[in-house]
């Protein structure tokens, strides 16, 4: 019934080790179907060498299992509750790539130095503060949800101008129009992340890059008279 | 006699190069048989890509050759002393991994700074102190378990809780319920330290993650109700 | 017609994921005819694993496009003002490329520090300051070309002697007498950038390297008594 | 007549790409006949993956080609004068290797941090000075050979027991008993430069290892009762 959900989101998950972006089990990438109101995501802690398109979970928006044998990734309603909030993503990864994380560590928004991180979004990729206890001791991975939607509403921003973020102490959570784009966004961001910690490396005063040129990298590609990439 | 024992070993040794954990002949990864009392370990200074199974080396807990026509690694009695001491450790890795030896050479306990960390452990990374010149000089392995106990002790820590250790001036070693997690946590160490690394070149004074973070991340991986992976 | 030129121009493009220097569709090759006043560049946004030397698209001395059914690069306008200034070059290069990315985000010109540098170039690599305003908003990608122009003519710099360029929170472009040439130097500068980097962090004193050394690397490779490589 | 002493250098040539420790033409290995008083070299300016057995050119003791149809390594006359000096070598590499290169490039010797490093050698690997303007004037090449000789004369230093040296604002030089050891000296040596980097990165004021640890790495695996290894 849900094959096709199922193999987007397989996909999707294999391109993650390829990408050189997870170790072992870490990360998980889901895909969503707005007709159905489910989404598809990698079963907890399972290789990715030895995944299987059937091992695939199907879960509603509340997170809860709708079909298959196995426990649904550990941060299933984090992906549940970003579907829920947002209904124009249709894909979502976590990974523990290792700069995106040592930002996150370090927690610190990324701040914008060029056009490889305009020609992705327009703003610095923000970095949500650490969950308080209480959200902790609670529905911990609803509430890591409910944090990244938080820094989204502080900031003003939508899930498509900035299609990424840091969640403070763990690592990116990334999406995008499908679960593929999703993952192409993780890959971005680690680069984006490994840029702009060398780039202050060797320049610690380096300053956000100019308004003119923020704008102009990003319209250029996204913009309604973008022409970056081909019309089809 | 001990034919899938050293099998074991042999397929532990082999991904320490495929996870890019050693280079040339470094590193050596040992199995237990716990019915025997005896343990496999790689033979000293043979490169991966000739490491036959049968160049394995069997060693009793004092580190003396049970069986094999080759030196065993000149880590032996470190192997054998952990073994001896902890009887619910079924395998050890030790290599010169690149980030974790930094840190090891810097004499530095690795901090605990996201969830990639505590999902393995709930405390800093410890690393042991140099050996007293008289460790050094006497019989050197052994003590260099000795070392390894002493600074376990001294934190009051578990070798089930922490499957991982630094020793100053050397390297790393690990742990676990079978060489292949021992190789697993080698692997996970050396991300760990690089992650490590990387937080505090971004900022310098970035604070151990928060204790509930910190314990519910080693809790829904390691706890009594635990819900990250399969039940199986 | 433009077969041979379209070979060319995708064999070079192929080079840049191969040589670890793009990530995605990021980056361009580009080779001209000089008989005919046009050149061949890749076409926007496309996959490398999926580019085909039939998308290779034509353009002339103005970046417009002579042949074929796809929209060029983004960057054509910049390739098209460096042919038509630089008659001795043969192929352009553009990377996003991780080291020389972040020093073009930090402003900074790569010291010249060793004898991997000086057997390129004899002088520092210029990072050519981020274009104004005016020119942002005008005819941004011409104007990049500018810039380029601008900064070789107030370093009173060749395209000879220095084959390679830094825009300012942009990236680097290369060139050379072909396109493969040009690609060459793309993987040249990347590694450069990350000498220069690891140096200053190990030194951040370290001065450029003496005259006499920078001019004998040089000289012995690209001067009139060069005894470097093979003489056919 | 020199077919297998080409032979063996050919090989250790095409270990350097695989090793990744050179980039395009970079770095030449060459390999000694004692008995005929000639050394093998790669030729200059050939790439690795176009090297054939028969392009290697045999070199006498001066640097003068032998027999050979091609030039050989613009650095001939570097290896001739240590094949000259140090009769105990059998093989050397010279390669760029990142860390290597931007340690010479710092002028600063690699201090011993820890037993990767003394497993290998007992001391600092020098940075032996850059050239006078005389020197680099003069018979650059040989006189390159010279500075090596000068450093390990003023540090009481045998090329027996330390088999590696930066030569400052160029990069590594490493022997060993045949080509292949070379090689792998030269492999050893970028790693030790990269744990030497991240090691004061992470602990600036890290000293060097203490003497007993230093010394008793060493003698494991070099002293007249090693234990390292196997002893066939």
């Amino acid at each position: 019934m849900y094959q096709s959900l199922k193999e987007e989101c397989f996909e999707a998950n294999l391109q993650l080790p390829k990408l050189g972006l997870v170790l072992f089990t870490f990360g998980n990438v889901s895909a969503v179907d707005r007709a159905r109101a489910v989404f598809a995501i990698k079963p907890s802690g399972v290789d990715y060498d030895r995944l299987q398109p059937t091992d695939i979970v199907i879960c509603d928006y509340e997170g809860r299992v709708v079909e298959g044998a196995m426990r649904p990734s550990s941060d299933t309603k984090t992906h549940a509750l970003l579907y829920k909030t947002w209904p124009e993503i249709g894909g979502i990864a976590h990974t523990h790539s290792t700069h995106a994380v040592a930002w996150a560590q370090a927690g610190r928004d990324i701040p914008i130095f060029g056009t490889t991180h305009a020609d992705h979004t327009h703003q610095d990729i923000p970095c949500a503060p650490v969950l308080t206890d209480e959200m902790i001791q609670g529905d911990y991975e609803h509430e890591s949800g409910h944090q990244i939607l938080n820094v989204f509403k502080e900031k003003n921003l939508t899930p498509s101008e900035m299609e990424m973020v840091l969640l403070q102490n763990h690592g990116p959570f990334t999406w995008g129009k499908n679960a593929e784009k999703a993952v192409y966004n993780s890959a971005v961001l680690e680069e984006l992340a490994r840029m702009a910690y060398l780039t202050l490396k060797i320049n610690p005063d380096t300053p956000r890059m100019k308004d003119t040129l923020r704008l102009k990298h990003y319209e250029r590609k996204h913009g309604k008279d973008a022409y970056y990439g081909q019309e089809c």
